[in-house]
C-alpha cells in the first residue's frame, strides 16, 4: 500500500507527521511531494524531506492522498500540478483525508459541491460557497473525503483513515 | 484502557504527540503526569496539559507507561515520585515505552541491570553502566521494556506498544 503527502513550507507539524508515522507504523510507504524536492519546514520548525516534485506524482500509484494544514495549503492550492493529483483521486474514487487550512486545496481543485466536510474554523466559509456542507464535527466522512478541524482531532481522523484504507483489497 | 505518559518542559515534541495521539486513536484513556499540574512546553513550542502530578498517580490504574525524550527526562528522573512510579510498572511486569532520552528515567530507577534496550546514542553510556545490553536498533522489546532511539523510530516503537496493549486481556 501506498500513501501520498502533499504540502509544502509552513505545515502544521503535527498534521503531517502523526498521519506520516501512523502509515508507517501500519506498513504503508508514504511519500511526500511538494512544489520542489528537498527539504520543508514545519511551523514548529520540524522539517521532513519531499522526495518528490508535484509533476513526478502519477496519482495511479496511491492508494491515500492526505492533505496537511497550516499555512501550507495556500502555496499548494496554487500549484495546478496539486489540482490535478486531487482530481485524479476523487476521480477513481480513492481516499483523500484533508485536515484544518488543507481542505483549501479541495476547494481549488472544485471537488467540494455536494460533500459533506469539515475543516478549521476560518475556512468553513469558503468551504460552503464552494457548495459543500460543513459540518462542526471532529471527523466527516462523506464516501472517499475525511476531513477533521485541527490537531487535537489527529486520533480521530487517523482512525477513519485507516479504517477506510485497510477495508480495502 | 488506560496509559500514562510522564515528561515535562523540555519534551521532545513529535515523542510525545505521536504516542499520545495513537493511543486516542485506539480508544485508549491518555493521562499525562508532570513535577505540576498544568502546560508542560515542548522543544519545538507545543504545549499540552499535565492533568495529574507524580504524587497523584496510583500506578495500578494504568496498562502503559510511556516516557518521551528531549530535555524532559533529565528533570523527571530527579523525582523520587516518578521512579516510584517506575519501579511499580516494573514490579507489576507491565509496558514501559520508552524513547531516545526516556530511558535515562529508567536508569535512574534502577531496573535497567540485565535488561536489552536502546536509547538515544548519546546515553548509550550510561544504560551500558546501569548494566544493560545497549542494542543499536530502531525498536528492542524485552519482556515488558519497549525502547526506541529518536523520532524517526516513531513508527517501529509505537508497532510495539499496540501489539504488546493489544495482546492484554
Amino acid at each position: 500500500m501506498k500513501a501520498l503527502i502533499i504540502s509544502a513550507d509552513g505545515f502544521e507539524d503535527s498534521e503531517l507527521l502523526v498521519p506520516y508515522y501512523r502509515l508507517k507504523e501500519a506498513g504503508v510507504t508514504v511519500d511526500v511531494a511538494s512544489l520542489k524536492k528537498g527539504a520543508i519546514s514545519g511551523k514548529h520548525g520540524y522539517a521532513i524531506e519531499a522526495n518528490h516534485t508535484l509533476q513526478e506524482i502519477k496519482p495511479g500509484e496511491y492508494d491515500l492522498l492526505v492533505l496537511p494544514g497550516g499555512k501550507a495549503p495556500e502555496a499548494v492550492r496554487a500549484a495546478k500540478a496539486a489540482l490535478d493529483i486531487v482530481k485524479a483521486f476523487f476521480l477513481d474514487n480513492k481516499p483523500v483525508a484533508a485536515i484544518c487550512h488543507g481542505p483549501q486545496i479541495l476547494v481549488s481543485a472544485g471537488v467540494m459541491r455536494g460533500r459533506r466536510a469539515t475543516c478549521y474554523k476560518t475556512v468553513a466559509g469558503e468551504l460552503r460557497q464552494a457548495g459543500a456542507a460543513y459540518e462542526e464535527r471532529e471527523v466527516v466522512v462523506d464516501g472517499n473525503l475525511i476531513t477533521s478541524r485541527q490537531p487535537s482531532d489527529l486520533p480521530a481522523f487517523m482512525r477513519e483513515i485507516m479504517k477506510k484504507i485497510l477495508r480495502k483489497p
